[in-house]
């Protein structure tokens, strides 16, 4: 469905048990996860039900209806989406699979950089995008078990610093909902799954700007003929922006997703 | 360099004897034949020479500096891009390389079909763009020895139906520099080389209008995640506007290139 949270969806409704599939799952999402849950339900026979922001990318809501999903929309900027789930969980014995705190779905996000060691072989470096840190805990896993001496990092839109922020001062540093163009990275904090892996595996935590989003943006649709959403790019334009000393070495850069309105898209990189 | 022009590009200068590639190449082109000859001249160190139309897309002509080529430029409505190659080749004693009447280039363009047929194994049909015919006739070789019951199809655009008119009447017909935003197939008609293969081994032609290369466009980025120039969507246009019945066939269909000024892309997909 044009995104890496396929692999933990997949992998954290296979992991169900026959009762649990047959009730149904729910989840909260802004997006990518939302299509991964309902694409993996219908491959799976199991019923879905996603809560999506009602400011979520219309081409996400849409793909996400086709595959067969029941919406329920919720206002991001004054609603608590974890209060909803929690709700709907209770009242239709649904299991919730959220969207990145969750141990099958950071295992599902780690597959990605186990492939590429796989295929690469030892890396010196490895970035990685951040929102609530699923798939950097499970490429950090990943990575430091196949290549140990590999310095994993994550990538954070400069808006949206939290991850950042509680690495430094070793707590979880919650903030306001970040006004980014990384829409899959507007998480208000990393996850209490998430951030004790962070903190073992991870090298440090980056930061880009929304104007070297947009610069990485184009540069792929201009020369690697690819559309890639802004939360996909950040770990591509932290290496871009050498914001980490990259020369000579070998780095692996992890470029997922792709789902982004035609609209913005065009007004980015026109 | 983004488009199947590189593999008769390349093919053509590795055939030239040491004499000729110490002389260099010349040759014209809209495009990507000309960033697919300055790339592969750079590869195989021929010095190459582009006649590239005024109006050809600045990303094609900045990316065909980029690879280290001399650029000479002409108006493509007033002046015959034949006689300034003629007259570069004979004056400075450079081997002209023509975008698809060569047999070599033929050849080399052919190999994309291959690959293909190789993959997948024999196929019902196979969709190919057509502009002078380069890749038609030689995906139309590749294709019969492989997949004799293949029925090849070449796919024009409207506005520039030299190449159906050629098919249907038996001879080559010449139109005036069709406009089209297919810039790869403004080509005014088909090879004395191209032609013959392409009447001896396809089994129709086809067009498709403008509007349903757009749609096209739009698909590809908002569902395949890739962006594909007007002229490397018209196989695929013409099969998802049921040209030919495809319904429970195994149809191949050919998609190059992805050389597009982003600010035209974004016009397209906005």
């Amino acid at each position: 469905m044009g995104a890496f949270k396929f692999r933990g969806a997949y992998n954290a409704i296979s992991a169900l048990s026959p009762d649990a599939r047959r009730a149904g799952v729910v989840t909260f999402s802004s997006g990518n996860h939302a299509q991964a849950i309902a694409l993996a339900g219908r491959m799976l026979g199991v019923a879905t039900t996603i809560i999506m922001p009602l400011d979520a990318p219309a081409a996400k809501i849409a793909a996400t209806r086709g595959y067969g999903a029941t919406i329920v929309s919720f206002d991001r900027y004054t609603q608590d989406r974890d209060a909803i789930g929690a709700r709907l969980a209770s009242e239709q014995g649904l299991t919730l699979i959220p969207p990145y705190d969750h141990p099958d779905v950071i295992a599902g996000q780690g597959t990605a950089a186990k492939e590429l060691i796989e295929e690469t072989g030892p890396l010196d470096a490895l970035l990685v995008c951040v929102g609530g840190g699923g798939l950097l805990a499970g490429s950090a896993l990943g990575a430091r078990a196949l290549s140990p001496a590999c310095l994993v990092y994550g990538v954070e839109p400069e808006a949206g610093n939290d991850g950042q922020q509680s690495f430094r001062s070793g707590a979880i540093v919650r903030i306001a909902v970040p006004k980014t163009i990384a829409d899959g990275a507007q998480t208000p904090s990393l996850g209490a799954l998430t951030f004790p892996i962070i903190q073992d595996k991870v090298a440090d935590m980056l930061t880009v700007s929304d104007g070297e989003l947009i610069e990485t943006m184009r540069f792929f649709a201009e020369r690697m003929k690819i559309v890639v959403e802004p939360t996909g790019c950040l770990a591509a334009a932290a290496a871009f922006s050498a914001k980490i000393d990259i020369k000579g070495k070998r780095v692996g850069v992890i470029i997922s997703g792709g789902n982004i309105d035609l609209s913005a898209f065009a007004r980015f990189v026109a």
